[in-house]
């Protein structure tokens, strides 16, 4: 199981070759979001850290004793390594390098890594848990899909109401130019991104497993049409199964390649609650979608307004402005139908209300009805009477007839 | 038009007499919330104030100057007590003491003034916009009733989604001795009293005319029944119409008379806003009900949340926590149903996961598709063993059949 960087550069052609195939093997060897694998790739980069792990002896078979290398760790960080060595090993002990360099170059799809332009630098603000790699299928490339986008998340268990203000929202923002993020699941997620396909959008499927499993089935064909103008993402080799813990890391990947994440139906604990806790720790802009407080499926949109992780969003133009530059876009108030009143400042409004409809009354009785001193009542009734509101009768006044 | 404070005390008995009396001269001089009354009462007490007022010349009438008393004043202070006094000498010139009495003495209910101890003291708040004075009808102090209590205020044209939350709230408020506060209008705030009532609760309708004035006259069941077991309350004298300044001015008194005030549903611009600002500016807490997005009557409500004026809340308990005293009330997060993932930690959920339901594997196989170390493996699987999650055949391992 010995693996050394030169056999990784060697069997790559290249350092660079090296390192993308380090990392795939890291891919394969980890569980994401593991901070130990970060720490690590971060301190040796990836193919350093994967030929000095493999060459180490087993820690525990030494007589218990724990390999030369980690003699100058701190206690803390040494057994923390120890712990992982032992977590990995049982599938790093699997790893063949020629083999893994075929099954790269056979994948569907590309493979991009942190040192690639494609790269989506947001992802780098996950820090120790950056995933090692992504598998990417699809067309375009990743950061520049990703610069401006939202992730729309939700509730598979999503309700009429939901789905409908995904596909408007969706629908607004790719109007707007933005690229759609979500998983792949049913409900919000397929149906965000059913929307951004009828709108002629760019949207991006973010699985769980392989990207080359397209789970679950019953979306098959929305992946199919995806993959034909948009991307299918993994940071899971291809062939790996969803699991359980994956989603859960799943997760921090959306929150991580969105600039922006909307919660749009939720129950109180749910898997979209989990995108947008990472969407607050990363530090992301997070908006959530009110609903009627009888739904449950909007009681976990509630609760992160209520705790104001989130901002309340409620429209395309609301989202845009949360995900955009500052002065970019700008949510306008809806527009309302002036009524007469409107027109009415304070005083004329006041007189307004003061005269009779029929019996005309002087303007004392009009001056005290409003509250007003006779000066203002005069002048403004003067005015009244030129925006033919008020009607003088000889010395009496009256509401003109509509 | 001279109206002395020896008037004022003999015609009403006493000192306190001649306050009350001049309070309630002043609610019928003035329209609400004018800062200029706020400020002479404060400087001279309202019966000096009436009284030296009262005794001025007019001042624009003795060659176009000013009272002699008004020379000491800072000039901007002059300015707008000239023009304060301009605005009031129209209803100051009809005043006479006598009646004014008279009418006191035979009106149904009580004059409240700040000097009594049902006044409620929050509404001093309101600084110079406080109330001159409150008439008051029905059971109970307004002071002691109004201690615990949530405005519950709304639109007019409020949905079936509005009225059952309003019901829904004040039912719950009502069960934790809350009192409801609101405006007499149909839709919301005459749902928050009937539930309120039907619950066998306190209401307290604030009207924007006369307590004796129940407008509108398709609600005067509802404040009938108020009058039984709640209380009337209106600044305006008996007999004052509503007008459109006067339901914006008494919003300030719904804000200020409740510990929290909540808008259960409100369009972009209306009335219930207008409380929601006072409540805010009063520094009261604020509660907005989230509603479908759909709706235009839910986007007052939004807008609040969005610009995190208001706090959102789904049901009493939060509303309670909301208005309540710190550590008073806690609304618990909806219960869930745990399956048995919830009862599996991290590598147990992932070892379940990892277990083929039928032909059973390895343990080292096991580890792998779990990511986990052998030693971790083999204790966990001894765990699901002796819980009969994990089933062990040989050396071979598998889930339990269900």
């Amino acid at each position: 199981m010995t693996i050394t960087e030169s056999d990784l550069r060697s069997a790559a052609g290249s350092a660079a070759g090296g390192t993308r195939l380090a990392r795939a093997i890291w891919a394969k060897v980890t569980e994401p979001a593991d901070p130990v694998l970060g720490a690590l790739i971060d301190a040796l980069g990836p193919a350093d850290a994967l030929s000095w792990l493999s060459s180490l002896k087993e820690p525990r078979n030494e007589g218990g004793g724990l390999p030369a290398e980690f003699a100058g760790l701190a206690p803390q960080m040494r057994n923390r390594l120890v712990r992982a060595l032992e977590r990995w090993r049982p599938r790093l002990e699997e790893v063949e390098v020629d083999r893994e360099i075929r099954t790269l170059e056979h994948c569907d799809g590309v493979l991009v890594t942190p040192e690639d332009e494609e790269w989506r630098r947001g992802l780098n603000d996950l820090g120790f848990e950056t995933p090692a790699c992504l598998w990417v299928r699809g067309v375009g490339k990743l950061g520049e899909i990703t610069k401006r986008s939202v992730a729309l998340v939700g509730a598979r268990a999503a309700t009429a109401y939901g789905e409908d203000v995904t596909m408007q929202l969706a629908t607004g923002l790719v109007d707007s130019a933005f690229t759609i993020i979500s998983g792949g699941a049913y409900g919000i997620d397929i149906a965000a991104h059913r929307a951004a396909l009828a709108a002629q959008g760019t949207t991006v499927v973010v699985l769980a497993g392989g990207a080359d499993r397209l789970y679950p089935r019953g979306n098959a064909q929305v992946f199919a049409r995806v993959l034909d103008s948009g991307l299918i993402v993994s940071e899971h080799p291809p062939g790996s199964a969803p699991t359980r813990a994956r989603f859960l890391t799943r997760n921090r990947l959306i929150a991580a390649l969105a600039q922006a994440t909307v919660v749009v139906e939720a129950a109180w604990r749910s898997g979209a609650i989990s995108t947008a806790r990472h969407a607050a720790k990363l530090g992301r802009a997070l908006g959530a979608v009110p609903g009627p407080v009888t739904s449950m499926m909007s009681a976990g949109c509630h609760g992160l307004l209520r705790d104001e992780t989130a901002v309340c969003v409620t429209d395309a133009a609301e989202v845009a402005e949360l995900a955009g530059q500052i002065g970019e876009h700008f949510a306008a108030p809806p527009s309302i139908v002036p009524t007469l009143f409107d027109t009415l400042n304070g005083p004329e409004s006041a007189i307004f209300e003061a005269l009779p409809l029929r019996k005309p009354v002087a303007l004392a009785s009009v001056a005290r009805t409003a509250g007003l001193s006779f000066e203002v009542t005069m002048a403004t009734l003067a005015q009244l009477e030129m925006r033919q509101i008020a009607v003088r009768e000889g010395q009496l006044w009256r509401r003109a007839k509509d």
